[in-house]
């Protein structure tokens, strides 16, 4: 049995909280005999899930917290008055040491906020990033940041890259090649930030992972690289425009197949090979996103996730902490240090 | 009949060309009674090409032209040596006045530059954009800029939007609903171009199209206005995402139809209802990138383009001419002159 690893839950947050945190998390036990659950919240409303769950209460803590931070509570105001709050209770939990990440399906803006103030970035980290996986032709890629900086220069992408490759590994268990999205035609390539990042990351030959250079949108889903690295705007607007576009393509065939009796007989018949498509993009397994560059885990479960969904989030933390993400951010940064301040003098 | 419209075409731009161009505008001038073309290129190849064409020859004029610039010169070199290519004297037709509008399959950068140089902004545009139509949800919608300017202010933001509502007016015959691409979350929300745009575009209250706000990525596809404006960089990337996750949708289809019996059975069934969804959403009906902001009109075929998807650019061209796309984008910028210099002041 390996060592225990502890996650620190917001048991309020999310559409449907407290319940699927509880049953997402007990689902996660089952696949995870080593993690144990810190769970803040409302005593009364948990004690009552967790009564429906059995076998599962061993491997639970329950803690009581009175607050919850609102839905539509600006970060501001999130951290002058969330303390003693049920997601503050919880990043808590990572910073005083008794918790090896934290996941919370609450306000995205506020567990940012409430993460940078309680947990701080590790040495040489300038700005947290937001990171996911998202699945393309080949395998699984990671990609950030995904709406965490609206403006980023050489170093923050710089940085970000170091950090999805130390994700990559961690997560989807590969030595990563990482790439800069950018914008194809020769003399309309990206701006001085770009530039300055490619230089960077050329100028550090890591162990870690290998920089492949430029890559364009369409390289995305394509899978040309393991990590592929941008500014929070742009990261924002493509995830949410794949997003999108899943959904339209979604809603065609379904409408197509209504249609007409071929399409309906069809349907039933390919249904297996049909329904192995959709679980393989099922948006629910590629729940949880990750706030890389803080000294501690911390990832946000999508509000409206289900107990399955809240389940994959929980995935991505114990893995983080399985195996050795902040140290491995950490190292990176130890061994970049050098040439990088010299490209950058 | 209605009045001739006039294309001037670059016989020789794109990888099959001069045959496709040919045959694209003979598929054109089906469904196009009054369209006329004026064809530059290679005269011998547009000889031969043009003789297995029946009846169509009384349609159009070829110029002879001996240059053709090639789709790897950058737009610097196409500008000092493009004089006399194919390419050239197309635009060169629609600046003398002798056509209503140019196609090319060739070189982006090489289109773009020569036709800044030869038909030059018309008052009140800064700069041109790139501006394509797109399937949605909903309806058809269109969009810009798709990557002719990576670094955009507010003013180009607001002028983007006023030429992408003529674009929608003219092609795709509504009052359009216009809409500023932007990240969700309150506090970070985008930067000062896209709060200055957005102050614009609220000051003006124009009969030509209704300003909706902000958007995010996931309302392209969701068809939540006409018109969607961002920078050429965000604009690019979203763009090839969505290109790429079609891709990736599509593939991932095929694969599992493959993989048994009952998904080729089910295939074999429903295709009549999967065709039709892969009609809709196939590439070559979106073909054509419009140059919109020059006092001209401009489209560029994709290189790739067969008969069939260089006859949809061909389109464009057709329709903006006839719907007075030009004279609409400067009566526009007429009535808001005025107001615009206020709120800049």
């Amino acid at each position: 049995m390996p060592d225990p690893i502890v996650i620190a839950l917001d048991g309020m947050g999310g559409d449907r909280a407290p319940d699927i945190v509880l049953r997402g998390a007990a689902l996660a036990g089952e696949r995870y005999p080593e993690a144990r659950f810190l769970i803040h919240g409302d005593p009364e409303r948990m004690e009552r899930g967790l009564a429906g769950l059995k076998g599962f209460g061993d491997r639970v803590e329950l803690h009581p917290a009175e607050k919850v931070i609102a839905d539509d509570a600006k970060p501001s105001s999130a951290l002058r008055g969330g303390e003693g709050s049920s997601m503050w209770n919880a990043v808590q939990k990572v910073r005083d040491g008794r918790a090896d990440g934290v996941v919370s399906a609450g306000n995205t803006g506020a567990l940012m906020a409430v993460s940078k103030f309680l947990l701080r970035t590790p040495p040489g980290v300038g700005r947290p990033a937001i990171c996911s996986i998202m699945p393309t032709l080949r395998a699984e890629i990671a990609m950030l940041d995904l709406g965490a900086n609206i403006e980023c220069d050489g170093e923050n992408l710089f940085q970000f890259a170091v950090m999805g490759a130390a994700f990559a590994s961690a997560v989807l268990g590969r030595r990563p090649t990482v790439g800069l999205l950018n914008v194809g035609q020769e003399e309309l390539k990206g701006g001085t930030a770009l530039r300055d990042a490619a230089a960077r990351l050329r100028a550090v030959a890591d162990p870690s992972f290998d920089f492949s250079g430029f890559i364009e949108g369409d390289d995305i889903t394509g899978g040309a690289v393991d990590v592929v690295v941008t500014d929070g705007f742009t990261g924002n607007v493509a995830l949410k425009a794949l997003e999108g576009s899943a959904r339209l393509y979604g809603a065609a065939l379904r409408r197509a197949v209504k249609s007409s009796f071929g399409g309906m007989a069809g349907f039933w018949l390919a249904r297996r090979a049909l329904n192995k498509v959709r679980d393989r993009f099922d948006p629910r397994r590629y729940n949880g996103a990750v706030f890389v560059g803080l000294n501690g885990v911390v990832v946000k479960a999508h509000g409206g996730s289900d107990a399955f969904a809240f389940a994959n989030a929980i995935g991505f933390a114990v893995d983080m902490a399985r195996h050795g993400f902040l140290d491995d951010v950490r190292s990176a940064f130890e061994r970049m240090a050098p040439p990088v301040a010299a490209t950058a003098s």
